[in-house]
């Protein structure tokens, strides 16, 4: 018998971004939209166009380059009261946004009718039913996002209940109980769940009804929810990549999903894709420029780690000793201190995805390992920084071949007399050895990186020419605190392309400039590596 | 009628510090139980005496100092296959610890005494019969956690039992259901729950059986399973403060216990200390040197933070549009966070907070919203930099005293002939203006920014001696791809404390050193407005 599908809507790119602290550009939603429609999800949630530029600017951007896989989704808000909804200039960019799918929030708590939007009980119903059937007479297909749902339901149920039956008249297809507040209990989820499955089976002539739940993490118990209202009949679960979202986060698309289909049987995502996970976890966090946070269920580096002793000798004998699941089957590992037994496996697997066949008992396993966590320890960070850590691989099986070499670099940044008057000039000199010859050259650039950069090439464009369609796309740092706590260590994660692929390499040093130097030296290089392979291939 | 007592066992001394990344001494945790006592937990678990010297440290220590209201436990497993508990060397620490209450774990999971003991199903139940017996005969009244409980029981439910009444005919008071992998679902938790309820009952002649639930997180559901376990007999519940424990952790306790008072009407801790527990949190945090976790439910400073426009006006109305209970109830707050998502509420209320009271048709707050929009734009982000923002409301309104103007500045960061051979040096020359004059100051530092901020301190100092208070907690770095797309804007922000409190500052450029400069000034200036307005008061 077939596993019951349950449909994951992901809201990263629109409730994920309410988180504070998180803020997203364009290229950025782009970035995560692709990723998740990789993965598999079934709906992509973009944000509120007409909301602010961005949201606008990022559904046009979608047009041009349409997902493979997964449903675009624009987001908004039921019309205002007073005006009809083909008059609201509310719903224009939201018509224009173009996706096949639009959901509508309403709201389902008369305290939000006559408080928040300050109209009447009658006028709120009009507005739920005017905007879908708009929007319905414009060819598109409806989710219908019931706000405050828990709460509406606990304080007027005739109420709530008429709220969802004007969007069922007018056509949603989709019926998506919010917990707004995040404050609603498991039990409470259940027995309301169950009251809006009889309604809509009642309303639709016995169809089984397609309702969503969306939770909030207020109480903690976000995902609980979710899984509750999946086990009473939801078959839409929505909800962000690591938890994003307004004040505690909304329900953890991390945790949900491995839950879901590991633990429950429900399908969610293709299985040979659940594997994928941790990575979409930890890539988003990277786009994002958030820690991840290493205690996530599933995906966190802690979830799988292994600290006391009396554990570390039971989980080898038989992992189901001390893990609830393998941590392979969402893509995350096991981590054992006192053993490097683990790790040399993944190291073997790792390798091979640059096409290196690596056996256990090649002293090289050992070898690249130790020189991972002894960098791991200053610093590093090998997971969003692949190019460097196949140049570190190559450096240890003696196949790492020398374009150049850097020297040293002097670089320069000055303000003009009164610094409120002009630009910050910034200049770098740079010397770089290829074939045994010094070079030595000096540029400008838009700050001292950039200036770096653009030395660097001009020493090493006469050998290299390929490096002329290399260019920076992303540059981030972080600062760390070193074990001692007493010094902060800075990393430098800088990403290029030559228009055709990306890749990543990472630069670890108290001084921010030279962590950036190590980290351009090779990124140029690994480009250089890729031109040859390519270029014999 | 009086609501039902349930009563906390916290854990954090135990369980919490097995948390890759934690590590506490002796004096910490002395700290942490003397603050859980006044907080009014029922049992404080120190620990595991002659695990490590610590432990047996910490149980001299709190002989000295007895607890004023909890109950100290000391934990032990059951004694070792093959021998006699009394001759067992590992329990003479656990008597010496002199606490009145032991909590012993024994197995309950047949694969585990085959497994992890390799002994016999029936050596394991003299283990736990043995144990306790002892204990009791040294006048000691024994908690008993039935290690996990839930896989055993799955696995084996007639030899689980025989597990528990092994424990049960010893003479143990309390029966622990531990979820040592976290892997379990809430509904399997209450039917579990339940049997074990049905058959203490019935060997304890109809008596209402002490049953306690210890839940891991890996899941994401230890708070759901906690509760879970409530509803349905259990009358103890284990956890850590801030949810501390190995892998994803234990059960939090900050948000069992709000969850238990103010929702489930359940009392756990005295009604008028509950608004103890954000403080709580934080100071353990502080004592364990983790940073707090902003989106922790409850407790957490994002808890009850609101970005967007349409939250913020409706909260201002009724706190109940958008709040699941009271913030001041546990003793947190609402915040108000300035985003390209605010409206002129977000701005009203958030200047509030800065003592500025402002009307809405106050032309400053539109001009506030504009210029907080043009900022953005060219990205700024106010919601991680308030400092910043503080120090633009009062430019609009007239009211920003001049410290100090930075005139210009020149950093200078130069590798030695060969780079690898020596560290980067890092020197800076700054010129600022107090009071009408010039000074110019140079400072070497560890970087660019380093240099920056000293040769800043070094100028200023003379003046401004509260100056040498402030210094750099944190510091971010990101570049923002501008809507042009091609120039890159870099984005710093940086955190600065006095000891006392902490505050952040954001500066933009298409300079890494003009925008840390202009964080770093901002950070400086900030704090002596705040040394001059706290002097004042």
């Amino acid at each position: 018998m077939e596993n019951q599908s349950i449909l994951i809507y992901d809201t990263t790119l629109r409730d994920g971004t309410q988180r504070e602290g998180l803020s997203v550009s364009v290229e950025d939603k782009v970035q995560i939209a692709n990723r998740l429609d990789l993965l598999g999800v079934k709906f992509i949630e973009g944000g509120w166009a007409g909301a602010n530029p961005k949201d606008g600017e990022f559904f046009r951007r979608m047009q041009e380059q349409p997902l493979s896989n997964a449903e675009l989704v624009v987001f908004c808000s039921t019309r205002r009261a007073g005006i009809k909804a083909k008059e609201d200039p509310m719903l224009v960019p939201i018509i224009a946004a173009a996706t096949k799918w639009i959901t509508i929030f309403g709201k389902s708590w008369d305290l939000h009718v006559i408080e928040g939007l300050r109209t009447t009980l009658t006028e709120n119903l009009n507005m739920i039913g005017d905007t879908i059937a708009y929007l319905k007479s414009c060819d598109r297909r409806i989710i219908y996002d019931a706000e405050h749902w828990f709460d509406g339901y606990k304080n007027n149920p005739e109420y709530a209940l008429q709220t969802l039956k004007a969007a069922f008249n007018a056509g949603a297809e989709w019926f998506v109980l919010c917990d707004t507040n995040g404050g609603t209990l498991p039990d409470e989820v259940a027995k309301t769940t169950q009251v809006v499955y009889e309604s809509l089976r009642l309303w639709g002539d016995g169809n089984s009804p397609q309702i969503g739940i969306h939770t909030h993490n207020d109480a903690g118990l976000a995902v609980a929810n979710a899984l509750s209202a999946v086990q009473h009949g939801v078959k839409m679960v929505q909800g962000t990549i690591n938890g994003y979202g307004e004040r505690c986060g909304n329900a953890n698309l991390c945790t949900v999903i491995p839950n879901l289909q590991l633990k429950m049987d429900y399908d969610c995502i293709e299985p040979e894709k659940l594997f994928q996970l941790t990575e979409v976890s930890r890539q988003v966090s990277e786009i994002v420029n958030l820690a991840p946070d290493d205690h996530a269920p599933f995906v966190g580096a802690s979830a799988f780690a292994h600290k006391g002793g009396i554990h570390v000798s039971a989980v080898q004998r038989n992992p189901l000793t001390y893990e609830h699941i393998a941590p392979e089957s969402i893509g995350n590992n096991r981590r054992i201190v006192i053993s490097e037994q683990a790790g040399i496996s993944n190291v073997i697997s790792k390798v091979e995805t640059f096409g290196i066949c690596l056996r256990k008992e090649d002293p090289a396993c050992r070898q690249i390992l130790q020189m991972t966590k002894d960098l791991e320890q200053i610093g590093y960070q090998f997971e969003s920084a692949e190019a460097s850590f196949e140049l570190l691989v190559r450096e240890a099986l003696g196949d790492r071949p020398k374009f150049f070499t850097i020297s040293n670099f002097h670089v320069y940044c000055s303000t003009t007399a009164n610094r409120l008057d002009g630009a910050v000039n910034s200049q770098a000199t740079v010397k770089v050895v290829v074939n045994g010859e010094e070079h030595l050259t000096a540029a400008e650039g838009n700050g001292p990186v950039a200036a770096l950069d653009v030395a660097l090439r001009k020493a090493l464009i006469s050998f290299y020419p390929e490096i002329a369609n290399f260019y920076l796309t992303d540059y981030k740092v972080r600062i760390l605190n070193s074990d001692s706590g007493t010094q902060a260590t800075t990393r430098v994660l800088i990403e290029f392309s030559n228009g055709k692929r990306r890749w990543s390499t990472a630069g670890v040093s108290d001084n921010i400039i030279d962590a950036s130097c190590k980290a351009l030296g090779e990124g140029l290089e690994y480009g250089l590596l890729s031109a040859v392979r390519y270029t014999k291939a």
